[in-house]
């Protein structure tokens, strides 16, 4: 069974981590690429990131992202340099962006540069950059336009979205859209849904295939609240509302068929039936993933559900 | 008093130091670019880190070159990538590489980023790459032509070096230039004279202008050998001979006019009469620099001699 999971963030991820555990499902992950960023005249794709290090089993479980006894020697001397740190980049991050930003400079495609990275990690799911192109989310605040990393990292997300854009020509990666084009089901996870699965939505063609294939979308608003990362805040302050309906109504928006089940938090079991007056199947199910049995468990009730 | 130490490896860098601790030098340091290599896509200047280290007391003062304290995560993480690491790249050199590139990048000349770096650093004198292109040594031998990191490195130096040539435009940077030409003593650092003082020597107008101006070259073969590193060998290999009187031979050959004193150690003393022979006044002092003590004394002894 063919799965593509739109992931951004660690919700998304730790569910592509459920799906990776599953013999049968031949897995395809389409990263959201709107949170990259130059530091250090490097290319750094956090979400990405998130993925091969999460997949490959090198992740610092703890924070959710970085590799596990990392070190911060370079970081220490780019502070000498007078360099700015505000991103902490770890010594074995540090290595992954050298390397894919040779990769590129040497003229391979993101989805090509992190294909061979995935490979040299022995991660068998594709990891597929929603973007070969610069796709850069931007946050519109009553501070100014602000990149991404500039308000979510050095700003802490404290000055209000107002508006979010995204920088770039657009253009689904090639690969992408066709992993989504041969689904036999697509996964939105758990991510954060405007600024980590919406960049890739927005890309030229994608929200339209995406809604041809089976969907299933799992909230990432759990009793009101994210888990991790400012998505409730962000629904909030961009005039979304609130609770995991609101995400559910945010992808209504994007286009009314595109999600054919959406998944609640058992803790939100009474919303099932305003998921249902927007015509999304409503599913109940603990969501929450603490281990990695968690995320194989919720991922095999996906692929067994009927979306 | 205005000083410009010519400096490639070790030798070279620690004199430079001892002149760097004497409050009456301005020095200037002219550093070999010949070692320059690109790894993970990052330029890697060996010559100009080792003086960036050691005069900033950064150094790994037991290995001679890197930071002390370095880490290796990065390079670990390499190696996982698949990446060649035969050249061992520390976390905290990493960061130099990362910077330096940056810089270049956004269109700085070396010149001028080693400036920002050395600044950054807090180092007061003045470390100019002696060329602001790419000029690069390469290494005959009979496996081949080498790049110099691949056969200096990667190789161990083993197959015999029977050539050298440089590969680039050979321009000297302007700064460096300026800094000869204003010398009031120009010193040859004890740096291998083939692969460390020769690129810099063989740069358009750079052995005029050191001609020029009043000149002592250190000997950095001693009783034979050299305290580091493969001088000896290549001297011999590449049909110069033997001993220090090989080093007077191998600069009175470039200039007949360049060297104007020659420093032996005083373990060849009796080799004094053979540099006379070839017209440079020969003087014969301790020159193992074993503390920073040892540098600048053989620093003053060389500032406050008679060239």
């Amino acid at each position: 069974m063919r799965v593509v999971v739109l992931a951004g963030g660690t919700g998304g991820t730790k569910l592509a981590h459920g799906f990776a555990q599953l013999p049968d499902v031949e897995l395809a992950v389409v990263a959201n690429v709107g949170d990259d960023a130059e530091f250090h005249g490097l290319l750094v794709c956090p979400d990405i990131d998130a993925l091969l290090y999460t997949l490959s089993g090198l992740i610092d479980a703890e924070r959710g992202w970085g590799v596990a006894g990392d070190t911060h020697t370079a970081h220490d001397m780019f502070a000498r340099f007078g360099e700015e740190t505000w991103f902490t980049v770890g010594d074995a991050d540090l290595a992954t962006h050298a390397y894919r930003t040779r990769l590129l400079r040497e003229g391979a495609s993101l989805t090509d540069a992190t294909a061979a990275m995935a490979a040299a990690l022995g991660i068998s799911a594709r990891i597929l950059p929603a973007s070969d192109e610069r796709w850069r989310t931007r946050i519109r605040t009553d501070a100014g336009e602000l990149a991404f990393q500039d308000w979510f990292v050095r700003l802490r997300t404290e000055p209000a979205a107002i508006g979010v854009s995204h920088d770039g020509p657009g253009i689904a990666a090639p690969a992408a859209l066709e992993a989504v084009a041969n689904a036999d089901l697509v996964v939105i996870g758990p991510s954060n849904p405007i600024v980590s699965i919406g960049p890739i939505l927005a890309l030229a063609g994608m929200a339209t295939a995406v809604a041809a294939r089976p969907v299933i979308a799992v909230s990432p608003i759990i009793a009101g609240e994210a888990l991790k990362g400012p998505a409730a805040r962000m629904m909030e302050s961009l005039g979304h509302g609130s609770g995991a309906v609101a995400v559910a109504r945010y992808y209504h928006a994007l286009d009314a068929g595109l999600v054919d089940r959406f998944v609640l938090d058992e803790a939100d079991a009474a919303l099932a039936p305003d998921i249902a007056d927007l015509g999304m199947a409503p599913a109940v199910l603990p969501t929450i993933m603490r281990t990695d049995a968690d995320r194989a468990t919720l991922a095999r009730t996906l692929v067994g559900s009927d979306p």
